[in-house]
């Protein structure tokens, strides 16, 4: 599973505070937890105003970089900004995100086409969030075909089929899983991504909700997760799920990572 | 899912100081407790000497039965034990279990026969069990041609494709989940039963594997389980998986459990 560690976001209050004192240790603790928890990438969003975004990314991301080698995910809701942002990065990371909305794709495409970031692609468009699995599917369509044109290798690229809350649902996770089995058939070397914990919005005892969300949905070939890899239970359920599905032979991952204490009982 | 609370069990150390002593309030405890948790069957297994194994069933029924109207899953290493222990039980409930070792399957079903209990039924014979799923599903073949000589519907059969241990397995739960799905596609009305914890053995963190087993197998079909009712969190797990897998419209009954304490923050 590909861990993108998602506690550097200037919308979790505490960060914002340290983003506004300027505290580099609380962010290069943050990073440092974050990638010895075995995160991937380090998501890092600003979440401040435009006018300071660029320049605050670029706080954030020297800092991360000064204390690790994990590659970043740049993040923002502005195009514009992670083209900007993903110059400050020593290595090729993930762009978070693209979608079919606006011009972001035609933004973000040529400037990681011949290098090797990768990017998530959200499938939605300017009409929203598709409702059902074939019109989500219509905009996976249109996105490969953009990936294409810039010569991006589906194996560059983490669709994210967008998970809904789970309270307003009639039919479970259903449609997810049916999106995610689509994608991967039709390419096996996509990612697909998803958020831990949008699933559980609005529900009690959430984190129950989220972790047996994650089992069911690395089942369906989800490969790519973004959560907080402190939360050593999800990670439990990570490691444990994959020896399960058969993909760590004898459980030898999953007992490393117990002794590396990235889950089970804090020692 | 189908709950059969295990923890009426002669093998815990604790309850089998309560059988020795005759501590009738520590069983009825126990039985009125893990009812209050969901459970759906009361396994009740002696583990005791031969001799006065069949009255400290009786003395174990009873008391159950004194204190929660939960059916009883009675359970014995000897099908004998089994056959006499069901006449102490006022309702139908479990026999747990035979499979095609020795006269298992001729001692119980003719009991069972023209009665509305069920029944578990491993996929083991003489020679053991079974290691690929071709082989578990001709026991399993064998096992459903025994049934329809006793004239025993689908419906009250719980087969348990006897689930071993993760860390000695090369491909994960892989079998596992391929049996179910043949049996299921096979006998669509028939239960799937497994214990939740033999799949953990040997491994550190055991709970993690437990709850994302559970997920796995619930996807994959099984509708019964036995476990601990009173673990909290592989209760929790089931109800969001539930809800997950759509079998539980915006998530009502996994909202109506957590209000009746049975998951989440102990209140």
């Amino acid at each position: 599973m590909i861990i993108i560690a998602e506690k550097i976001n200037g919308s979790i209050p505490s960060v914002a505070k340290a983003i506004g004192e300027k505290d580099a240790d609380f962010i290069r603790n943050l990073a440092k937890a974050q990638s010895e928890a075995g995160a991937d990438f380090i998501d890092v969003c600003a979440s401040v105003d435009t006018a300071i975004e660029v320049e605050t990314m670029k706080w954030l991301i020297d800092l991360v970089q000064g204390i690790t080698d994990t590659p970043i995910a740049v993040d923002s809701p502005s195009a514009n900004v992670c083209a900007e942002a993903l110059k400050f990065c020593k290595k090729p990371g993930l762009v978070n995100s693209v979608s079919l909305e606006g011009d972001k794709i035609d933004i973000i495409f040529p400037v990681i086409a011949d290098t090797r970031w990768g990017c998530a692609a959200l499938l939605c468009d300017d009409t929203g969030i598709p409702k059902n699995a074939e019109k989500r599917l219509e905009v996976f369509a249109s996105i490969m075909k953009k990936a294409k044109e810039y010569n991006i290798d589906p194996s560059r690229l983490y669709i994210d089929p967008l998970v809904e809350m789970l309270c307003t649902s009639e039919n479970g996770i259903n449609v997810i899983v049916d999106v995610i089995r689509k994608i991967k058939a039709q390419y096996p070397a996509i990612h697909v991504i998803g958020a831990a914990s949008n699933i559980s919005f609005n529900l009690p005892a959430r984190k129950m909700v989220n972790q047996a969300f994650v089992v069911l949905v690395m089942n369906a070939g989800m490969d790519s997760v973004i959560l907080d890899p402190l939360n050593r239970d999800i990670m439990g359920m990570i490691y444990a799920t994959e020896a399960l599905l058969g993909n760590d032979e004898y459980c030898i991952e999953y007992i490393n990572a117990y002794r590396e204490g990235i889950f089970g009982t804090k020692k």
